[in-house]
């Protein structure tokens, strides 16, 4: 009854419909490609044929004597190296003297139309010096004479992290079970419906805006000022309706810095949209990972060693790098408790489109190995895949073996409910030849306790006003990347002015009018935007309080359009009069998220230290054509613990969407280079992601722990659920056909070619 | 020297540029019509035929069966009266049973375009039965028995106000000198650059977006949320950048109603954009006004009595008509100090378009009358206009006959400039025939103590945020129409934060996002809204002081981005990462202009009662043809005390502006009705407004006391310098050619009459 209440209300905890659904839906949602101004020009890229070349000589003379063309641009002209983390920055707008990967960015054009700009593009003559490329991890590795990158202080080594946590040596020495395996995860792109998109325009005072598909116009703001030489204060960003971003737009971007110059070098706004193509090489998706694991158990079934080598496929640039670097291996001990841990992460960069965060930043593909390498060292043992994983819980409020502070923790839930959903007592080892369960955990951070460059102001800001007419404005400068941070925030109002959520108007990613927020990248918005939002109407909820009290009397309670004292009530709206009465001024108030002094020094070893944990558990079911190789995922019942699930339906539609994409990644999706680099079939024809008829069945399984440092309990749950996907498809067809899956993505004939070598007797893992 | 400084800093006082000009000027800026969105439909309104009339049925299912149109609409869907006095409702958006002037607005139809609309107007059958116009105040008076607006209590009285101070006719009795004339001031209307326009939206939630060309948004929120019956909270108005205004758009129109409820009809976005002869029929302009002046002196030359009898011509409906009938009264007694007192105001309903606010709303007309017959009566004690005008001064810090408050007052100041400006001493009465000099004072309000609808909320309302990179966001719900608010408020910001105020985001008039500020009306905004500025920056200052002083030391001074102290100086910027640091919380502080408890009882005598008043003193050059009545009207010197030139060029601006007006109304502007109350050629071809041709030279004089209630002691400058223009042109024809004009306007056809007219030695008024 109360949560059919919580239906209608939009309070914490209800279903309540996305404020921006209706706009996306009927089409009148305004994305960064629906903005058109009198004069704007439309700019393109020259992009680089070669895989790692030398710029010898720019010519743009015969493109700038094209009819209609306004104005081109080249490197030199803002040759400013930038880059999301402020201690790699190693790209730059346009190359002025190498370039790393075919795709990479040589020269602009600003035309009337796009076609113009396109056929004068053909114009312009770039003089290389063809360098060898170097296409794998390993190459690059192996040849630290050949500089991808000169940002690299050591060869071609963007990043190496080594940690080691306890005598890691000692307990493999002793273990009762080992596993060591190499396993290979392969690179995937987000593949957004929308692709990039920027327009900058230039303002009588010499103000420069720039709108565009970002899902961080912090850093793009700071960025921008930056190369472009402007003060920060004469830049604006603004974040339109996004159509999908899952990481791939957290970067600053090329098109974003060449229609801010070309705007400022014509007068004229500039747009640059994105073909399909272009998407792909802009990528910062899935690093490709080569990870040898090492897993030791002792004869109580517990982990006493995890050790794992990791060699990272960066591409041509840092983007997140550094930080990939260190959620490889710092995002792994959890939900398990480790007795002794050690990583040697190392990111090299290659002349590929650059890789970066997609969905699960980091910590998707060790997630795979160990939950791969956990499974067979428990089946050596003779323990059940669950049992394995209940066994080694780690707990709540504990510390991990590598010093990250866990709070709450609904980990052994979220597997006792996909065991009893999956009916894995039942079925799991028991589903006949072909067919077979799996299952894997996984552990994810809710923003990182630092933000990306370290400072005393929040992480995270929001300024609330309230109307005399009862209505509701939220400033916030977190970015809606469709997670529906802009929902919850009309619900936090909701839930702590006693107003109606739809009776909130939402203003955010405006860094003119918007309060800072880092931005939209390891699933930290809904936490500490969500904490500053609650903040700022806390203190409107108290002044909205006293003021009524004279009224209804004390001991208030503010619901739906209503405030309810001992002595009556009033609507919301004339307490907002009486308490705008009172202030004798606007009612207004902020909140931040004042980053929290967790785990050591930013530098050092706990970059991932979190404010709070989420945990999850999938079992997958499969169903596996042992002639052909041919296979399919039939159901995932994937259950994840959010803390408390500000909108339920958001929520579940986080963990499906997480599951689509963990899927998809076993399935089928790769990026493809050929022998000089050149990706192979950069669209949505070649590129295979799942369709609906790919997708399996999902059920998405909600488990509340109620988190102390989250907002109303909250934590994080648009990254976590995907991870245990992979896995659990590759448990499940062990189970099915008694194979071990250790390479992505898993091609029917990689399945065939294990098929085909299995020893006798093999064919079907026995139920422990 | 520290003035060319000023005029690089834009700080107060500085001759900043408008912030918006650029957009102005290149195209850049959005108008209300500039707006287009997806499936918008355009609608057109029918209007009356017949000056008054009972509607017996309307009949639109032909022009709904016209291809093309998509909805319809009638005054019974939309019944409630509204007004932008509560007390006087007395409007529908469309007429359900009676039409009262030809322009009245019956039905609307809304199509997928212009032409489409148009043409289904002429396919609705309306049955009229006309009715006996009233086609003047005299009439209206005369025949209390036809009702032209049934909200008249008694016969066609809008508003009567009758208020005596002093002992009025004991004093005429005693006078020494004595004019008692009638005056006739013609009505005349704004004649704004921009037809009013107004497009309606409503989102998937049913929230209602209003764009709308009005200097009212706050009123036009409320009264849209009542009559379309929404919560006010579900309502959204928002004005564009507007293109003039001058009270013409301070009152809700049946556009905004029908946009609004014709978009919640269809779900479709909904434009009107009035045509030229639209907004003639809108009009709001200045009432015609019959008045009974009598003024004595007594033997000093003092104004012993004032007595004035108004008839004022109000139209159809009331609009601000209630406070026309106490303006046209009360806002006379200044700058001069009457012995005695009494006014008997009374506004007339009319069949005629409505009058309302025009520049110097209520109070030009009797300004005319009064100057013109102060003029005469000193003259027949052989006093000098301008010593007449010395003597009778009423000085700083007093009260008026009828208990206003004054507290500076610049006024002889401002007579001592036009008097020296124009070399009065040598060349009045001098000039030869034909050629004359007139003098006139005035007094203005700056905004009312009392909101139009009374409530202890603040009148107006600023909220400004601070980002990190050093830009300002001002929130301000006041509606800049030209007067230069906006840019003002930059100067505030930078004044009391230190900020360049190029760097500041200025976001006005959008009831969702923006504080309540009343309007633009009563020449309130500027004082009242940059108090409440003011009040929000002084909060704010004083947060980066307090973080600055860590790094800088105490004494601090905000300068020019730059933030200064006994130890050093930092940036702006850094001091607003300090103190955002500091505060662990987005930086944000409001302001709010709360409502003066000045002057007594609203619904008494003092609704004029203003916070502060600002005086003019104009001295008007005239060449008069004598055989044609041809004249012209060749300098104006206006010198206006504004208190403190916030921005000299916006004051002189505002000061050319209503000179401009004034002139204008004094040579040749007035609305003409034929006998069938059919408005004569209500075009801007048939109407005549000045050319720049027609235009005398201008010098405007800034005057500046510093008045301790005004925002850095700044008073109103936007209509007081209006009011002397046309009594200091008749005063000058007086000189020039001996005679007395009373009525307006000075058609050479109505001075050849009066020069005709004129008894020998009367050709030639004598200096005193």
């Amino acid at each position: 009854m109360s949560r059919s209440s919580h239906h209608e209300r939009g309070d914490i905890g209800a279903r309540f419909p996305k404020v921006d659904g209706a706009g996306k839906a009927d089409g009148s949602g305004v994305y960064t490609d629906d903005l058109a101004f009198p004069r704007m020009l439309h700019a393109k890229l020259l992009r680089s044929p070669h895989a790692h070349a030398r710029i010898l000589n720019i010519d743009v003379s015969a493109a700038e004597r094209l009819p209609g063309v306004i104005a081109t641009l080249v490197g030199a002209e803002m040759p400013a190296k930038y880059g999301v983390i402020p201690w790699t920055h190693d790209e730059q707008a346009l190359a002025t003297d190498h370039v790393r990967f075919i795709g990479d960015e040589v020269a602009c054009v600003a035309a009337l139309d796009e076609r113009t700009a396109e056929e004068a593009l053909r114009l312009i003559r770039v003089d290389y010096e063809p360098l060898p490329a170097l296409l794998s991890a390993e190459e690059a590795l192996a040849h630290p004479e050949i500089k991808v990158n000169e940002k690299a202080k050591v060869g071609n080594i963007t990043k190496e992290v080594k940690l080691e946590f306890g005598p890691v040596d000692e307990a493999i020495a002793t273990a009762a079970a080992i596993t060591r395996e190499r396993y290979q995860y392969a690179g995937s792109t987000h593949a957004p419906i929308e692709p990039h998109c920027a327009v900058a325009r230039v303002d009588g005072d010499g103000n420069l805006t720039v709108w565009s598909s970002t899902q961080i116009p912090h850093y793009v703001h700071r960025e921008l000022a930056r190369v472009l030489g402007l003060p920060p204060a004469r830049v604006r960003v603004i974040q339109p309706l996004l159509g999908g971003a899952f990481g791939g737009k957290s970067d600053p971007f090329s098109l974003e810095f060449c229609v801010a110059k070309l705007a400022l070098k014509t007068g004229r706004p500039v747009k640059i949209l994105f073909t399909r193509e272009e998407v792909f090489y802009a990528h910062r998706g899935r690093h490709p990972m080569a990870m040898d694991v090492t897993v030791a158990l002792d004869a109580g079934g517990r982990i006493s060693a995890v050790d794992n080598k990791i060699l990272i496929d960066g591409g041509a640039y840092a983007s997140f790098g550094l930080v990939t670097a260190y959620y490889a291996g710092q995002l792994l001990t959890g939900p398990y408790r480790f007795g002794t841990y050690r990583f040697d992460s190392k990111r090299m960069y290659t002349n590929k489109p650059p890789c970066g965060p997609k969905r699960g930043h980091g910590s998707v593909q060790p997630r795979f190995a160990f939950e791969v390498a956990l499974d067979e060292a428990a089946e050596k043992l003779g323990i059940d895949p669950i049992e394995v994983r209940r066994r080694n819980f780690i707990g709540e409020d504990v510390e991990t073996v590598n010093g990250q502070r866990i709070t709450s923790n609904g980990f052994l839930k979220c597997l006792e409910l996909v065991e009893q959903a999956s009916g894995w007592k039942e079925r799991h080892g028991k589903l006949g030849p072909g067919r077979g369960l799996g299952v894997a955990g996984s552990m994810y951070i809710s923003g990182t306790a630092y933000p990306v460059y370290p400072n005393e102001m929040p992480q995270s800001g929001v300024l609330v006003k309230l109307d005399r007419s009862g209505r509701v404005a939220v400033f916030s400068g977190a970015s809606d990347i469709g997670q529906g941070v802009n929902t919850l925030l009309c619900q936090i109002a909701a839930e702590e002015l006693g107003c109606d959520p739809r009776e909130v108007t939402v203003v955010a990613a405006d860094t003119d009018l918007t309060p800072v927020d880092m931005g939209a990248y390891s699933s930290r918005v809904t936490f500490m935007n969500g904490l500053a939002a609650r903040e700022a109407c806390e203190k409107l909820a108290r002044k909205l309080k006293a003021a009524a009290s004279v009224r209804v009397g004390d001991e208030i309670e503010l619901e739906l359009g209503t405030v309810r004292g001992p002595r009556g009530s009033i609507s919301f709206a004339e307490a907002c009069q009486l308490a705008e009465a009172a202030e004798g001024a606007p009612l207004s108030a902020t909140g931040g998220y004042r980053t929290q002094k967790l785990g050591g020094n930013y530098r050092g070893g706990t970059i991932g230290a979190s404010p709070a944990y989420s945990f999850t558990a999938h079992v997958a079911e499969v169903e596996v054509d042992e002639e052909t190789g041919i296979w399919k995922v039939t159901r995932i019942w994937a259950a994840h613990d959010c803390g408390k699930a500000l909108n339920p339906t958001l929520v579940e539609g986080q963990i499906e969407g997480s599951v689509y994409m963990g899927a998809a990644e076993a399935q089928m999706e790769e990026m493809v280079y050929g022998k000089q680099g050149l990706l192979f079939g950069p669209s949505l024809l070649d590129y295979k992601i799942p369709t609906s008829l790919d997708t399996p069945l999902i059920d998405a399984l909600i488990v509340e722990s109620h988190d102390p440092n989250g907002p109303y309990g909250a934590k994080e749950a648009g990254e976590g659920p995907l991870h245990p996907a992979i896995p659990a498809i590759a448990n499940a067809i062990h189970d099915a056909c008694g194979i071990r899956l250790r390479e992505l993505p898993f091609y029917p004939q990689r399945v065939l070619q294990l098929l085909q070598a299995r020893v006798p007797g093999q064919e079907r893992r026995t139920a422990c």
